[in-house]
């Protein structure tokens, strides 16, 4: 089944918005098998949506068109359907009703204008909004079946999740089961994964792999398709187990899940906190961490330890190494973990010190030179990086490698822990 | 002259990549007074792209096509577009040496599939790419205009700043000269804003404003157009100097400079330098001024105090005035920032304590408190914020107002010192 899109809004065409509906919709709709030839944007332009949405039904079975359903006057994407479809427009009694009480819930009278929110084109099929004051609708027409979707994002991907995506799949006549879920790997490239899975031939489990870069993160979406929903979700279920030990545990987290969460329910599980001390990552680490809802639960504190009296005075690092050393070492990050492990009396502390450019490099320590560092009841280890990019991708890259250490910590993946000789034990 | 936008990848067509291409070339016409009626995203099917941009030569001067010009089997905009305008491909000599060159300067010989990209239609104009290997180029044929360029948006960009937009400005007849400039707001509601400017007639400087939410600032833009650049740059600049007056000191950065630029640039003009003491913010205050390249000049440490051990232990807070006001209160954030400025000797001290939520909010202090102070060799103020929205909303929101403050305090804008009979002093 061919499904157009067609996004309207003068903000998309003037470039004022990046158009996250589209890809989006998009995505949604090749998750659920369905191909997507063409996706048309164009102004709040009564002509050339009804060119478009003529265009579009000569083409494809299904268009889906979202934007342009709003009460003010350049919303007119409603009565140009009409007209493109040559239908006549009709007022839905109770979706008048519903308007007028979700205003008056909030105490306000409807403004004349959203009375044309009600007006829909005879015989649609209407998608109620439960978010907002534009419903969407359906509508048959000579065989093709047109969609039409409110532009708020928030909005449209409630709808499309909920609606949309389950209407299309009973109308499709081919019954396929499709499911998928996405792999998120860090700490490894795109090439080193595509290697390490040389030998997993989707096709066995009538899946395909697509590779998402998505820095600083990798990702696997595996798509299955099976005659039966309980097939394509065991096929699902075996290939995405296969891919993940193929990978080494450096699948950090699967589908909405982050990092942060994981680390931070690991945390949680473990009855464990954590301070950090950072230094090129000027906070990231911490702004990451404190994301997640809860977080003041397992993260004690992070100090941001820019200047090097900061590191001496804050977290006891002695002057003498860092004037040996330098300040970007193994053993002042070494330091730095122990010594906010230590004043804070945390179960872990992460220590991260390094150079996020563009300057600030030597030929001994160019830019990107990170050291990491954990302080543990196991004992402190420590290890340099060469990370690549500019100062925000150091700083990404840095401050992820530091938090999924928190991970491996717990998953006992940090071989350090095993193999490196100098590892100190309290 | 209406310019028509294609983008060309199956990344696109599955929703895997935003279409951040199609919204910047767009940007970067309207800025220019071109407009754009239609952008059309096609994967990379051959059919599609031929019949994409046969209607797009229907109804449009120029024709701009970006994506599927580098060197894999997948790439076949060049071959498409060919067939589309029934032109022969023919190979640039002088393009196929500076593609072997740029090879044999990493030491490595081309792979055979490059070659490919030294084929043009014939009398294509070649677009040099000092980036890739992707070169775009312009064909006229039957009096249009067709621009093809390589999808990575780093190259797109630059091609399409240097070469296209002033290729065009030559090609117009109509010869206007647009101007445009971006004033960010931060502290005013776009309502705020078109209230505040209600008495300003752009049409007096032949000018348009259109109001950009960017969350957690506003733009406005101003787009310009005079029949001689020296007539809309003067205009451009009277009418940006009278809005500026008119938003109180409230237009924090201009064009491409952010808040964190100007806030670095205020600290090392005053020698001064700052510490921050952060709880709600959770490290955000500091990711944010360490983006900025030198900025390890002026930011001397940043605590990320989340538990109340910390603010007592690192910053000195007395517990008691933690169990008395709460550690969320105007107390609290004042011997933050007065705190981490006595233990850093940093010029001026900025304290954040908060609720980021969705929990731990009550009725006197709901979710969205947040309270700033600044402590500073004028003395401490601090002033309490119902912010609205998620937890990283709240953050994000928080964090600007507190940098935004340091920028009032060196533009002496922060009305608490003159009015706030408790500031103490020094």
């Amino acid at each position: 089944m061919r499904v157009e899109l067609i996004t309207i809004g003068n903000e998309l065409t003037s470039g004022e918005v990046v158009d996250t509906n589209a890809a989006f919709m998009a995505e949604a709709l090749s998750e659920a098998g369905l191909e997507v030839p063409f996706i048309t944007t164009i102004g709040d332009e009564a002509l050339n949506i009804e060119d478009s949405l003529r265009r579009a039904g000569e083409r494809a079975e299904v268009v889906i068109v979202s934007g342009g359903l709003g009460p003010t006057q350049d919303d007119i994407t409603t009565s140009s359907a009409a007209k493109a479809l040559e239908l006549q427009l009709v007022l839905n009694r109770q979706v008048l009703e519903n308007l007028k009480k979700r205003f008056a819930e909030r105490g306000m009278e409807m403004p004349v204008s959203n009375e044309k929110q009600a007006f829909f084109p005879q015989q649609a099929e209407i998608i109620p909004n439960p978010m907002g004051t534009a419903c969407g609708f359906i509508v048959r027409r000579r065989g093709r079946i047109f969609i039409f979707l409110p532009g708020v994002p928030r909005e449209l991907k409630v709808l499309m999740g909920e609606k949309v995506i389950p209407f299309l799949e009973k109308e499709r006549k081919e019954k396929i089961a499709v499911r998928s879920c996405t792999l998120k790997v860090f700490g490894f490239t795109e090439s080193a994964i595509a290697d390490l899975l040389k030998d997993v031939k989707p096709g066995d489990f009538s899946a395909s792999l697509a590779y998402l870069p998505r820095f600083p993160e990798n990702h696997v979406k595996i798509i299955v398709r099976g005659r039966a929903a309980e097939e394509a979700e065991e096929k699902l279920r075996r290939l995405a187990s296969l891919i993940r030990e193929k990978l080494q545990g450096r699948v950090i987290a699967v589908d909405r899940e982050t990092l942060e969460e994981i680390v931070g329910q690991l945390l949680r599980a473990g009855g464990a906190t954590l301070a950090v001390a950072e230094s090129c990552t000027g906070g990231l680490v911490a702004h990451r961490l404190t994301r997640i809802p809860g977080s003041s639960d397992y993260f004690e504190r992070s100090v941001v330890v820019y200047s090097n009296a900061a590191k001496v005075q804050m977290l006891g690092v002695p002057k003498e190494l860092i004037d040996r050393n330098g300040a970007v070492s193994a053993e002042v990050a070494e330091k730095m973990a122990e010594g906010v492990r230590r004043v804070s009396n945390a179960t872990l502390g992460l220590g991260i010190t390094g150079i996020a450019g563009p300057t600030g490099g030597s030929v001994e320590k160019p830019v990107g030179t990170v050291f990491i560092a954990l302080a543990s009841p196991k004992g402190t280890v420590s290890r340099r990086y060469q990370f690549m990019g500019d100062r925000d991708q150091i700083k990404t890259i840095s401050a992820y490698t530091a938090i999924d250490w928190v991970r491996r910590y717990f998953l006992n993946l940090l071989s350090a822990f095993s193999s490196r000789p100098s590892a100190k034990t309290d």
